[in-house]
């Protein structure tokens, strides 16, 4: 596998590739097959750095991206300053991603969570993780007086985003997370002192 | 394939199985094997009802599915007089629906969305327009003075009962449906004359 640095580099660009491939079609998309081929590794490689196969790869691939997606909801309403403001701006962000990547990848937690079957119950784990990780920096951005509304507005949002997805997905348009966004927005207003 | 009415009885048995298992796992798990090991049906009787094969069966899945659905959104809400009652009574039979399937099944059409790659357009078509279905029938339950107003409250329903759906199936709880009815049955108070 060549020097420890290429061997690095070689698993980065195989997490990058699961990725890729999760955001697009979920665990049925991201086979190992097709890891291999959108990741050029060579074929052993996947074996050799995943030992666990498919489902560890996925589970790193995961826990990857959900960071990013953190910094990426964060950083969305880091620049406003109401409450309304923030939630316009976090939809918005995510019409614009939608829109970026012409409707073809969402959220892989969401994508490999609608793909989970009884046997699966380890990546639901992750799966779950992750969504609460976006909760966390969503409701960061919410401080009540209620500390259980604010946490409860913010799976509102977390929602909305994961359904903003699929229907943005199915219709090509970023319509469903602007209209969203002007809704709940109205509700965040209502909310402030 | 025996007689006229067996031949229909297998055929729907077949369907059946298929929307059991988009429920479940999407596009993923819902090939020509598992349908026909889920119906019982003889092997060759996939091809022979549906010459085109693992589309042409979901998509005529999506088809039947899609108006239990719509028929299902309508009963939630007929009981109901205000628009808040309406929608708390939404979000309630959706939690109700996802809690006695034990987490493991959710709407089709966001299953099979999240499938989907750019080979696959005649699909999200059909998921398409099982959403403007489901739109439809919610909307009619919200006459707003404003017309629009109206159908983009019903979007964003119909947006956060499928985002419910992955948050519930990830966090094994009804509770998401829960708390989005609970906050968009305020919001609905609000539009009320």
């Amino acid at each position: 596998m060549g020097s420890p640095a290429r061997a690095t580099a070689t698993r980065e660009r195989m997490i990058d590739a699961t990725i890729t491939l999760l955001r697009r079609s979920g665990l049925s998309g991201a086979g190992i097959n097709e890891i291999v081929r959108e990741s050029g590794a060579p074929k052993g490689s996947v074996y050799h750095f995943f030992p666990d196969g498919k489902q560890q790869i996925v589970t790193e691939a995961l826990n990857v991206y959900s960071q990013r997606v953190v910094a990426f909801i964060d950083a969305a309403m880091s620049g406003a300053r109401t409450p309304e403001a923030k939630v316009e701006a976090l939809f918005k962000a995510f019409a614009k991603r939608v829109e970026q990547g012409d409707f073809l990848h969402s959220c892989p937690a969401a994508t490999v969570c609608l793909d989970l079957d009884a046997g699966l119950e380890p990546l639901r784990v992750v799966v779950a993780d992750a969504l609460d990780d976006y909760l966390n920096v969503i409701e960061k951005h919410f401080p009540m007086p209620d500390r259980r509304r604010g946490r409860s507005f913010a799976g509102l949002l977390l929602t909305a985003i994961e359904g903003g997805y699929i229907r943005s997905r199915a219709e090509r348009s970023g319509k469903p997370f602007r209209e969203a966004g002007a809704w709940l927005a109205e509700l965040a207003a209502r909310e402030s002192p």
